[in-house]
């Protein structure tokens, strides 16, 4: 197998080195992730709005295309939370109740995401994803979690809600129709929802006070969906829940998978789902990436962001291919992989294999399973997507990341998923030039006999009357050139025994025509009164640039020196005994 | 008189300490402004489509306001070409032909222009103005003065072109009229051409040469546009130049100045107007100011830049009451000021004084001057705004800044002057942001035997296998963050050694929550493999924030290093002789 090859399908490569260990630490694994995969595959398809088998159908065949590309080696995709509800978002008002168009637009949902990330590898793009910043995908998880529970509250309690509600539209909807609710409904739903939180701690700690190794706790804990799913089925049909108590039953569901098709590309309005379709291609991808990086830094492995946007790109599209919605890697799921022993991503074909396996064989044994059952496993799900204690953190370390994150998340409550998510962008940007223009700049001094120089005004630190060194904190670009052009005059002005000021540029990784402008103003400007500048510490970069410029023409090798302390050295002629060249 | 009064009003300051040498000096300089104001008044008040008085009223009461209220010593206001063809695109569709509605369309101009500038001034957001970038400056000045030289060709020939057109429409409708070409309108104009571009250069070499000294030859060289205004008036009045060759003159202009009024406020279409407001206040400012630090750092004085925008606020709006149009400081005028030996703004008062002369004793005179001779005025004023070598500047040092500068003029002279500036300044944001995501990490090493660190690719250093150092260049916020984590991860990936990583934080002036992030996952995740992380060379402000984090209590003092070279020092545990503490 050559280099190339092993690039594009990191798979192969993986396993010509793995050893009988790795596949069976991968078998177990896979497994394990395929146990807590099927029910959410379920549940994330009817909170997209979609009939369950659709979450089924996401994940096997992209499951494998991932499995194939990415550059994670544990990293579990298939259906999730977010952009499922994102789904709902969006063709709730495109398919305007018409359910053939609905499963349409999600395929055409997934096609665009998927055409998406492919043009942004291409292109090598995946940078603008950075531009959500963690306070603001964190406001934005947390209120899509909140709006997402309060979605699921019309399944468990059987009081109908129209589907474009936003969180405030939900409880008005729910109070106005309160006659409809439905015990048995509830009564289903409540269960399953204290069943799946006993799972969770207080089980693990029961297992462990028994003498069971707390992983294989963790593991049987989360065996608890897919035994509550059965357990519910066989109570609700045995019962006949649907006919005895109106209980919303998922019905019938067609067995096996579905060939591929490309009929979706006929279908009209592709236009009308792009700025959703991107959006979910940003937010599927940044979580993927989080989850990726965090397990590889675990082990000391690499992720490729180039070539995550190829492998999500491609699965997406196989997602349409494939009939299904579109899908990213899990965060819940991709941990239990990684917990349970994957080693490479034949995990995640061993996960497809089961998935496939349910599709066939088990499917026809779900009409009875009552919806409310998955909308408390959704619930549970995204429960532990509700963050407020990292607002209180963000607030704490940073007022402006806080308001951002405030903003974001008061903003995809009130006005929806696409309106909160960039108004937390615009704000963080808005909030990042305005500090850059607002640059720190510290006179330094030399700390005792070091070589070192700080500001003096937080340490004690020598100075002279004719010598003046001044750090510039940040790069010098145009929003900021005016004010260090300002407060250097300033500093300057009040000195009358000047003879040298040295700019220290350790600060700057950068420096625009303003800013160039900015130098070459103060150089002229300092030389008429017989003061003459200097600059020390200026990183390679930043002085390829200089070095064509009047500026450097005029300062010469005399005024640009290697480091502060060479620059000191220089001009205050003194410790020549161990004086170095300056340059 | 109290520091408050001081503050507020510079210039009883600065006059308290004048003694009979600098009153001298002022009343010179002060006259010699008002020679080139004058006629300069007179054409840009006809640029920007209004009656020529206007332009002295804007050159009396408002020039006196910005005497008393303005930092700068030696900034000469008054009407200014580029603001005023800003009025004249701005007021032509909104009077729609109509005078009356026209001048008073000037005035709230002025009036909002103003009240922007103080509202500015009062929650102190003069730093807006810095998103203008020197090159989106430069290629708006450029273009503007194109646009301008392109509106005057109709005042040059005779040749009628509608006022709200663009460059292109200017030269189809010249093409399309060739038959009102008007010779004797030309030969006006161009004579005057010829004689202001002599004034200039030719004659200041010639009266050198004749023994004159430079600075007297120069403001001989001044007085060209008034002797001329003069000289062509009474050949038109003498030659009844407007009836015998239907050559266009300025026709009777009222005398004195008018009474101060507040009618403007009655009138209608404030809002129509404030987008152009908006962006003449900014253009007027940023010019202000500009030549204000200029003049100021030649002189070793402070200018205060919200002072600045108090000051011309204040102007502007008595621009609005005196019934004139909106004014700034003039580059041209301000250097011809300085250069003439102004040391306060009495200068100005005198200058002031002139106007008021002129207006009250001389407007009568002036009814046969032809058009074409203040259309010549302003094209040799806007002349040397036109500055294309700085295109192939910027581009030469920098090519994003290039393309912005480019843009800018191309956005000017095809789209207008709002549009043009508002992509340029879009632009160069977007360059600014592309470019903080990309930044620039070294690994470093020690130079020689001194304390100073430097790029392992750039200089011959010292390295240990056990040990690596790396600088990050760029404040570290959330679109670099990912980029950083992948770098570091890489960076670390492959070193088998590695005990302790030391993160160099020189270049770093602030973290915020994104970045916070960052280093803790990644302190985390190397702690899980044996590495430990370290900071060094955390400058003031950015360590007050991190004082109380998780990341701080995790490393405490131990693995903050006050020197990359203490960090050595306290971990290579060699030159222990020489070792200092660490923090």
């Amino acid at each position: 197998m050559n280099g190339a090859l092993a690039r594009w399908l990191p798979l192969f490569a993986d396993l010509r080195r793995a050893g009988r260990d790795t596949l069976a630490a991968d078998g177990l694994a896979g497994t394990v992730t395929a146990i807590l995969l099927i029910p959410q595959a379920l549940a994330y398809a009817l909170l997209a709005g979609l009939p369950p088998q659709v979450g089924l159908y996401a994940s096997v065949l992209p499951v494998l295309v991932y499995a194939l590309l990415g550059s994670s080696r544990t990293l579990a995709v298939g259906p999730v939370a977010v952009a499922a509800v994102m789904v709902t978002t969006a063709l709730t008002p495109y398919a305007d109740g018409d359910m053939e168009k609905y499963v349409a637009g999600a395929l055409i949902l997934a096609a665009l995401s998927g055409a998406i990330l492919l043009a942004m590898a291409a292109l090598r793009l995946g940078w603008l994803t950075h531009f959500i910043s963690h306070p603001v995908l964190s406001g934005f998880t947390t209120a899509a979690a909140i709006f997402i529970i309060g979605t699921q509250l019309s399944a468990l309690t059987g009081i109908p809600v129209p589907r474009d509600a936003n969180l405030p539209g939900i409880v008005r909807a729910l109070l106005a129709h309160a006659e409809a609710f439905n015990t048995a409904t509830a009564a289903f739903g409540l269960a399953a929802l204290v069943l799946l939180f006993a799972a969770r701690k207080p089980l693990t700690r029961v297992l462990v006070a028994r003498g069971i190794k707390p992983a294989q706790a963790a593991i049987a804990g989360r065996t608890a969906p897919l035994v509550l799913v059965a357990v519910t089925t066989l109570i609700s049909a045995l019962t006949d829940a649907e006919k005895r108590w109106q209980v919303a039953v998922v019905g019938p569901i067609p067995q096996g998978l579905p060939g591929l098709s490309l009929a979706f590309l006929q279908e009209p309005g592709w236009a009308a789902l792009l700025p959703a379709a991107v959006m979910i291609a940003l937010i599927g991808y940044i979580e993927s990436i989080s989850v990726a990086k965090a397990l590889a830094l675990r082990r000391g492995e690499k992720i490729d962001a180039d070539q995550e946007l190829l492998a999500l790109g491609g699965t997406n599209l196989m997602a349409a291919c494939a009939g299904a919605m579109p899908v990213c890697g899990g965060f819940a799921r991709s941990m239990v992989n990684f917990d349970a022993g994957a080693r490479t991503q034949l995990a995640a074909v061993v996960t497809a294999l089961w998935v496939a396996l349910a599709a066939f064989a088990f499917t026809g044994l779900l009409a009875a399973l009552p919806k409310s059952v998955l909308a408390a496993i959704i619930v549970v799900a995204v429960w532990q997507l509700v963050d407020f204690p990292s607002l209180f953190h963000t607030w704490h370390y940073d007022r402006g990341d806080g308001a951002a994150q405030a903003a974001t998340m008061l903003g995809v409550l009130g006005f929806g998923i696409e309106v909160g998510l960039m108004l937390g962008v615009g704000l963080s940007l808005l909030l990042f030039l305005y500090r850059t223009s607002r640059p720190h700049i510290a006179v330094i001094g030399r700390l005792g006999e070091s070589e070192h120089y700080r500001n003096v005004l937080r340490h004690v630190v020598e100075t002279w009357p004719d010598l003046l060194l001044v750090r510039l904190d940040e790069t010098l670009y145009f929003a900021n050139a005016p004010r260090v052009e300002t407060e250097l005059q300033n500093l300057i002005a009040g000195r009358k025994d000047l003879c040298d000021v040295v700019l220290v540029m350790s600060g700057v990784a950068y420096i625009d025509s303003s800013g160039l402008d900015v130098l070459e103003s103060l150089e002229r400007g300092l030389a008429e009164r017989g003061i003459r500048l200097h600059l020390a510490e200026v990183k390679g970069p930043v002085m390829d640039r200089l070095k064509d410029t009047a500026l450097c023409r005029r300062l010469s090798d005399d005024r640009i020196h290697l480091s502060t302390h060479a620059a000191v050295q220089a001009l205050r002629r003194v410790d020549r005994a161990d004086a170095r060249p300056g340059r």
